[in-house]
């Protein structure tokens, strides 16, 4: 599957952000081992999942592309598809909940996509996308299990392993926020192909560590929760069927962090790093900070920076002033 | 003297980040144009005074490196030059006033300076300057009317004549937040070299729009007040004896902003491009976007993040939640 990740970066290529693997000597100070950011909420729409989305959609055939796409997503792939479908005049449709917060609804709309909403109470949303998709010859875009999604993530894992070469970093951890393992897959795949020394880790919210189980038990495992995290960005029922094969073959132990250590990782990555991290995107680096298991330098993924003010100004009122370790 | 910002670019290669030049679809929706952000908060130590710091140091001989650097500055000028003199093995003192932020002086001391402290109202930082460095001979770095720095600080226009290309920019205000004129003239020979349809402007906060005034009446006006700015990291009295020169032939009319409008262009880039910046980091973003004056693509240099999380909470409390627009 390297192979498809290699053309998914040449498909990207010139469109989504190469993004800087940062650093701050203050940090790895407090820290006392060196630790690196990828910082992925610099991405275009916030988030790692622009990458998959244009991959996908630059990967249909004209005719489909104008007939157009289909994506079921209250939060970060809704944004990644709508936009990517704009850049390439595909029409897009995104079917989002009723009681989705406004703002990412707006937001998806100000990128070109028409909004379906739904109630989550009484209506079936993939009854309503199969409906749409059969009408219109819609393509369904899949936010993690799908190879096309996989492989459009998986380019941020070949950016890692050149920035980790560029940086003198050796054997480490690659510690990537996890949902439904797309982004994990497929820097998975990424690393083991071009950096067999650094070893990715899906890190996820306590409570809502499926891929971690998993992994552990060799079987696919699913949350008893749904929702209700702070870091909602990532919370997924289970791995999927394509991506939980992948994570097996080649991911380490997985970690699972509480809602109060990635607020304050948040708070870290303002103070240190001067970026923006949404609870889901800074589990990774909240891994790094507070679940240190080597001594080795470290590489954090911070997949996504979609925040409400709100979140933000609670992690910053908990842990933005005093003392400024880390 | 573009040679000397292509030898200093040369001199940082590797050590300082090149940071990226970031564009949101949905700003440039609300803006009606294309805005884009050179991210020099993304540099190490949260500024863009690590380029012309790395580029004095990385410039002595090995025998007056060794004696060691100083600097004056309670701000991103001391931490620029403590990390660059840590780096290269170097001893650095920095003179600072003792009432400033805790925070800034843990910091320069965390970067392995030696910092003097000295009373404001009571003592004449210069002698002290003066004694330390022939005791101990010391070369003095200063943050901004030195050919060393400014050359330093041109790295910054080399990388956004490339990055402008690349973006199919072309004719293009390229925003600048100013404070002695350092970064704006080194940014601006840079352009007049590799990308004259780029033009720079310098932007200040009101109330301490020295180098508009002195662009306007062609001879070096000074300010009133000294200090009480929010955007206290690009408070000078004046420009400098080599920087103005070179911003009156390079530099198109300077633009003074609002001490709100920076705390509204802050929350603009916490919930557009997931950056943090400092007030004085934010006005050349916010003259874009309350300032315009043509309906060209427009670039803003983002100069520096180093912002209390007090004052940054006050950028969200007024400007984060509500109307999502800029």
């Amino acid at each position: 599957m390297i192979d498809d990740i290699v053309a998914a970066a040449k498909r990207i290529e010139g469109h989504a952000v190469r993004t800087p693997l940062l650093n701050s000597p203050l940090l790895d100070a407090d820290a006392g081992r060196r630790i690196f950011v990828k910082a992925e909420c610099l991405q275009k729409t916030g988030s790692f999942k622009y990458r998959g989305a244009r991959n996908a959609v630059s990967s249909l055939t004209d005719e489909k592309r104008a007939r157009g796409v289909i994506a079921f997503s209250s939060g970060n792939h809704a944004q990644g598809v709508a936009l990517s479908a704009r850049e390439m005049s595909a029409p897009a449709v995104i079917i989002m909940p009723s009681d989705a917060p406004q703002m990412k609804i707006d937001n998806t709309r100000a990128l070109g996509a028409e909004v379906v909403l739904y109630d989550r109470a009484n209506e079936d949303r993939d009854e309503i996308g199969d409906k749409l998709a059969s009408e219109r010859g819609l393509e369904l875009i899949r936010p993690f299990d799908d190879l096309r999604t996989i492989a459009g993530q998986g380019t941020c894992g070949l950016e890692i392993a050149e920035q980790a070469h560029a940086a003198n970093i050796g054997a480490a951890n690659v510690l990537v926020c996890c949902g439904g393992g797309g982004l994990t897959s497929g820097i998975s795949i990424a690393l083991k192909a071009n950096a067999p020394d650094l070893v990715p880790r899906p890190v996820e919210p306590e409570g809502f560590d499926d891929v971690k189980r998993s992994l552990a038990t060799g079987a696919i495992q699913t949350n008893n929760r749904r929702s209700g995290s702070l870091c909602d960005a990532i919370v997924t029922p289970s791995p999927g069927k394509l991506t939980f094969p992948i994570m097996k073959a080649h991911c380490g132990t997985g970690i699972a962090v509480t809602e109060d250590e990635a607020l304050r990782a948040m708070a870290v990555a303002f103070r240190r790093l001067k970026i923006v991290l949404e609870p889901g995107g800074a589990v990774a680096l909240a891994a790094a900070l507070y679940h240190r298991d080597d001594d080795n330098d470290v590489i954090a993924v911070a997949s996504g920076g979609n925040v409400d003010s709100t979140v933000f100004q609670m992690a910053l009122d908990k842990y933005g002033t005093g003392d400024a370790r880390c």
